[in-house]
């Protein structure tokens, strides 16, 4: 089977490197367009990514590969901003839909996600700047995959025709939002949550946080980070109606957000108030490790096995031993015990610009095409 | 004014390393006596510490002192367990008293401790060996100074003339017990608190922590951290009856400990929830900028001029920039606002080898001084 | 073709978990045995390792493997001190040969390994006790894989039949080793060497390197480090003569070895004289490009692709980009250049427990299986 | 005594807060004149580093002063290249001198410089910018104090009055210029020099290094250090002939210049060749041990007591704990033993930011002034 052929947009960025990375093998898609700022357009993506390269480097056919995967290292960076050059391609049948991992002010980005939509460019976006718009869904793709359901009616009010915009939600909020969705789905509301993260520096794209603030150190503030945190999950477990995604009012959740000296991996370290209904430790346990949806049905190639793991080691999850589960697309939790003032303590772990970013991000394409939204290109 | 002569026992660990440190120009103490285990014992101090000295060195006169003051360099260690040594030193008039950073089993700690305090050697200690027994003060000076009123109990009760036991709690409270008790004692009652500790690698002594375990990596457990964290702000809040120190019930406390990588400086991250009477966040900035208490009338040498400071950066406080303020004896606050489930959100840092361990030992002295109960040597 | 039974001696440490780890889905071995200290001895290899496993977990089948692949996860641990246990294993064909890591001193081990080779069970070792033994070869599969042929006169001259011990030099040449080899075998005779190492806290086993030695720190020290450093490449590429491996008397090595905070793959900064005849910057970095040796041509299964990769950005090779290129096999340099002072200049980086230790053991367990020295078992 | 007021030239970056911080309470000097870039112009010089100051706070009077002495913070900080400001302050009795850590491009700078001493104002400054014109000395206080003897030369050629400029060199050569030269003083030839650093990212200013390059890694590269560290010592080693200063030919340096995750404290791993003359490692070391020059004669107030400390341990230096000697103006030295290649090996340390910039500016100044070219102001 041809393989449908997807651009990205902010592709030389630390996400947008994610993707390419990620996507370097991936049996649906094959990434056949990037742009990014005009600093890049015009370079080959190989130029534009050197000596800025995050990831390992690859042997493919006889070449050692500085960078990236041959295909992709010579594909020639579009200006971001230029939808022209996208539509260009699409017609070409090089960009079926796109990735966008833009690094833009939050306007620009919402204004141009806009403008791929109307053009017929659907956008898988990783951005913050519509999480809020209220016919864009905000997918986690095991817990609201029902959301995409809005994607007709987003078209129809927009007027777009095959085009549409879906987001997924902020890194922080990876480690423990499958956890809360899987207990609410057994039945066991979530009235309140007291969370503190420890977040990994890559959640700050590159250069980004000062090493000079991160060599013993810990910084006690990460700009949005706790509205996001607090307020997205309610959009997620939100419902449907008159077109638009409304919030639930619960669980109330209060974040500390932290940054920490650790390259990849978001740590969470959540207390949590059930509703009447209680389950015992048991049962928490139960529910996590039996946890599994339709990603996991519908065997998506990026859907981790098992979305949530337990480690009993009084010791874990650990940022470096534990972000690279199952494709680094798992939660890893652990230390599971009561809570001594709400009802149930525990650490939740995931990668964030895995799982936390590109691989969420893809996991939702794949959703997406599964269901139908994205065409064969 | 001659100088109090005064013991360090377990003098060549992190904790007696930092009481050596923090002494060395002390305007009441004196360290005329160390002693530590059977493997250092016969040794200089300075022999016993060599490779493994955690400060910083000193010029004195023409010598540079490789380790420590050239007094305390040349003293003899003594084996801890032999208390006829101690009381030879006292005898001469070198040993007033004790400060106690054994490094041992709870037990053997608990029964030596008892046999110094029972020869008439007041012991001043780091350890959480006494903490729960219940005629023996857990003090942090500037919130508990009264309960040195047990201390004629305690000598009476176990038939002591001039030896007591005092201890000081664990340090992953230190950043928070003083703004709570400042809030308590202005009447605002505290019901409950969520804290999250992410605490610096000298909580756990040397070797202490593997550096496998913290280069990219955090540790989401440290053994009996939490039950520490939990219980000991109850018996510190806690009132003298019959001889005993009996704990409050209140505020019920849940604690995440985590160890990330930091030399020192430990901080928390505090959501809390107050009584019928609830502050607003510019009433509770105003106590604590204002808070003083006992040490800092008194004017003890090891008081910080103001127990808690409060930065109003967003990005504050921060372990590296914060941790050594006033003598690195105060409490840094910051991030002060109010928290989206409970009433107060804040993060607080201590110096937990300072304020946390020697140095909060020290004040204790200087307060148990002070009140008498320490002779003049 | 069924796998070889292998055993691995020393299993629960550092090195040994990475030998079990890189040989899960080896295609010829298959680990059968696991053998540690008294205190493992008994407990399954799954328990034995728990809290202590330093890499990933994997799925399987439909468990989570926490630590490592079910079937050695279910073996028991052997007392490594235990020879019959060995003989027992290897007379039910679970043991043809066996890896050592064992962690005691260095004439325990010597003693231990020779045991097992007198009893019939080549040994493959990762240790320095038998480097400097003149019949044991201290191979590197790419530089001095002629020294294989000493193996039979070790067998004559020890009466042993079916035994023998091989052993690998240490982790912190592994950088420059083979390139150096490269040049000399281009018949660039080299002088003399003047190399800084940046080593990496893996290399010390677990838990090694405290933290607090390593948080905004360098330790410049590495106990027997340097010694081996300048003196094991001069048997590597010695002569065979009267059953003896002779030393070279050149190239002369000056070592700095520093550790630094960095988890695995060691850095080597060097400066090298050639003898009279130079090459140009361009040869060098031909012979390097082109240089290829018996592992590949034989293609063994741990062989890099390419041993040495070049990077020709100024910033690289990096421990955390380049330690895990081909396998975590190759050598990656960067920074080729003219030597103010000798001839040339470069840094060098190799990945220390795979390369430099249970990685080259494999590969050159591999080369003495496919030259005929290990049965199929 | 009245002060002699000084400004300092940008003093918002990572060298003009060092300057603000080491001078508060300098006994010569007050600053009187903060000048930076037109995005700080204007503000008090509290307001500029809010959120950017690299310091801990102090107390003073009654204020808890974040960030600054109050004196200091109050300053409205002006535009640097805005000379005419300087030069009013100037008049108004505020800025005898300048010191110069203006963070501009290189031409750029030399302009700016040399404005100032046209205008009559000394320039003591850490730029590079100068170092290589030939009529301006490029000092280490207790090396070349002679070098300002051209001082009078460079005014005259210039046509200047008052005002002169002279320069420090690099932080990366500050850990072995001193030992060098207490070498060759004593009649011992270095003919050659094989350097490798480990170099800390403060040198780097802030934000200066990405915290993902720095976690877990190391960069093999510096912009231009190699250069520096080659090239520097042969001026400051040189002679004054005709109004220049002529660089010597000898040492001959080879550097590898890395940055290593540590905050503060370039480290030098030096194997050095001596000529016919070869001193024994006791010689170097006494050398070393008595080591004293004519900043150490004039007891001015910046310089180090012992300008090299010898530590013996094996283990040592090492940046945390050794940075800070002697008011972080110290260079510690260990591991002095044989080179296998050259003469000697060791390796020495000392505070980038301080010895290596602000601390060396300061000291410096003070030579300037007790020769008398630096007016009262």
């Amino acid at each position: 089977m041809a393989k449908i052929p997807v651009g990205v947009l902010g592709a030389t960025g630390m996400v947008g490197q994610q993707y390419i990375a990620l996507l370097a093998d991936h049996p649906w898609f094959e990434v056949r367009y990037v742009a990014a700022s005009s600093r890049s357009a015009g370079k080959t993506y190989r130029e534009a990514v050197t000596g800025r390269w995050q990831h390992g480097e690859r042997l493919q056919g006889d070449d050692v590969i500085a960078g990236c995967a041959s295909g992709v290292g010579n594909l020639v960076v579009e200006n971001a901003n230029d939808i022209s050059a996208a539509l260009a391609a699409a017609k070409r049948g090089d960009c079926a839909f796109v990735f966008s991992a833009l690094e833009l002010g939050k306007d620009e980005i919402r204004t141009l996600e806009e403008a791929y939509g109307a053009a017929g460019i659907p956008v898988v976006s990783n951005n913050s700047a519509h999480r809020w718009t209220a016919d864009v869904p905000m997918l986690i793709a095991e817990v609201n995959p029902h959301h995409t359901d809005i994607i007709p009616l987003q078209r129809k009010a927009r007027g777009w025709n095959q085009g549409f915009i879906a987001v997924k939600p902020n890194c922080s909020i990876q480690s423990y939002m499958t956890p809360l969705f899987a207990l609410i789905r057994e039945g066991y509301d979530v009235r309140r949550i007291i969370v503190s993260t420890l977040q990994a520096v890559s959640g700050a794209g590159y250069p980004g946080v000062a090493s000079l603030d991160m060599i013993d150190n810990v910084l006690p503030y990460i700009g949005g980070e706790e509205e996001k945190t607090e307020q997205e999950p309610l959009k997620i477990l939100g419902d449907i109606r008159n077109g638009r995604i409304e919030s639930r009012s619960l669980p109330r959740i209060s974040a500390h957000c932290n940054r920490v000296p650790v390259t990849d991996g978001h740590t969470a370290c959540v207390s949590l108030e059930f509703g009447e209904k209680k389950p015992s430790i048991e049962e928490v346990k139960r529910i996590w490790l039996s946890f599994s949806a339709l990603p996991q049905e519908l065997d998506l190639p990026m859907a981790p096995r098992r979305p949530i793991i337990i480690r009993e080691e009084e010791n874990r999850p650990q940022p470096r031993k534990d972000r690279d589960a199952d494709k680094a697309m798992a939660v890893t939790i652990g230390r599971i015990r009561p809570c001594n003032v709400f009802d149930l303590r525990f650490t939740a772990l995931s990668h964030n610009t895995v799982r936390g970013a590109a691989g969420g991000g893809i996991l939702n394409a794949e959703l997406l095409r599964a269901k139908g939204y994205i065409p064969e290109g």
